[in-house]
């Protein structure tokens, strides 16, 4: 089961530094030339009570929250985040875009900080109770290279301060999550050029737009 | 199943106004005269985590969280609460008295806002793996006169604006909760002048410091 509603729900995934940010506006620009009423948004956030968690979860000062605090916070913020604001949109028919979803949850609070999926899943269907977006983007790129982009970028979260071996973990929870849902994910390799990175996602967009029936201009 | 530590965990219960800020003191000053070793702490709250959510739970600007946000950002602060506080100090023999617990979300996110209990037993087992407070008391009060003393202590917070049948709501869980599991609960007529409140008090502590092993002061 995915989503009944009218709209599309497409998510970003990726380590740190994998380029979500430039490809969610690509993604945002592209949808918005082709006449769909897109809706943007992140988590953990996109309301602002969901903000108001993501300021706790990143949060350096708090070191010594527990993976399963972690969880249930980021689902508290996601369940705000998908009754106020994802749900009405695609209900509406609109097409939400987020940086970051669920499969977020598994790479990180799962695979790196040893949470069970089992443990995830419990509190993932108590919350979504079967809802999953249309289409995940996992930005894939080594751990190496993407440090290297984020340093470029200026101060460290929380989460960015993280050894090597964490990320390593959150990369290939993301490459297996993909692997065992091919039909819901496409993995892109972001160390290529950005101009083939970009073909390659509105390649995808195109065969959604036609799947929802939407006309695609060229 | 209670709980396997060497300490003693006591909750206190009650809608607003029912007196349980004093009688925590009045706990706190009595098992101390025993020698026990007491940690006071609240929820939500008890951690800096859980002391941040509270304050996401308890501001104004909040008044479109769903119950199910509530509920997991309850158990979220809970959990740290728990993992960070409670159980380390029952683990070295402390006594703990906590100024709300979960059966604050059953009356609360239940009863109040209707969430279905089997949705919060769920969030429970996930969160507490059978872990329960080996004491409870209810500060039973009827709720014109809890708001009658509320009003009295200045400005109201979120939960203290809900209207009366709200709270009703809450009461009437309290006492059920209480009659279903009565070795647990204390139920205190808390309109009773103070003295003979803290003498029921007095009476249930001394029937748990025996069952402890503690030889009670007089």
């Amino acid at each position: 089961m995915k989503n009944k509603y009218p709209g599309k729900f497409i998510t970003l995934e990726g380590t740190e530094g994998a380029g979500k940010s430039t490809n969610l506006k690509f993604i945002e620009s592209w949808l918005a030339e082709q006449g769909i009423d897109v809706v943007v948004t992140r988590e953990p956030g996109g309301t602002p009570i969901s903000e108001a968690v993501r300021e706790i979860l990143l949060d350096k000062r708090y070191g010594e929250m527990t993976p399963e605090t972690e969880l249930l916070l980021m689902f508290a913020a996601r369940n705000q985040h998908l009754q106020e604001k994802i749900i009405p949109a695609l209900e509406a028919g609109k097409w939400v875009v987020s940086d970051r979803f669920t499969d977020a949850s598994y790479a990180y609070q799962g695979a790196a900080r040893g949470l069970p999926y089992g443990r995830i899943l419990e509190i993932e269907q108590w919350v979504q109770q079967g809802f999953f977006p249309n289409l995940t983007f996992v930005f894939d790129l080594s751990i190496e290279e993407g440090m290297k982009r984020v340093k470029a970028r200026g101060e460290a979260d929380r989460f960015e301060e993280e050894q090597q071996d964490f990320f390593e973990k959150v990369r290939s929870a993301y490459l297996n999550r993909a692997k065992q849902a091919p039909q819901r994910y496409e993995v892109i390799d972001a160390g290529q050029p950005l101009v083939r990175v970009q073909e390659q996602v509105e390649q995808k967009l195109k065969q959604l737009c036609l799947a929802a029936g939407k006309k695609v201009v060229a």
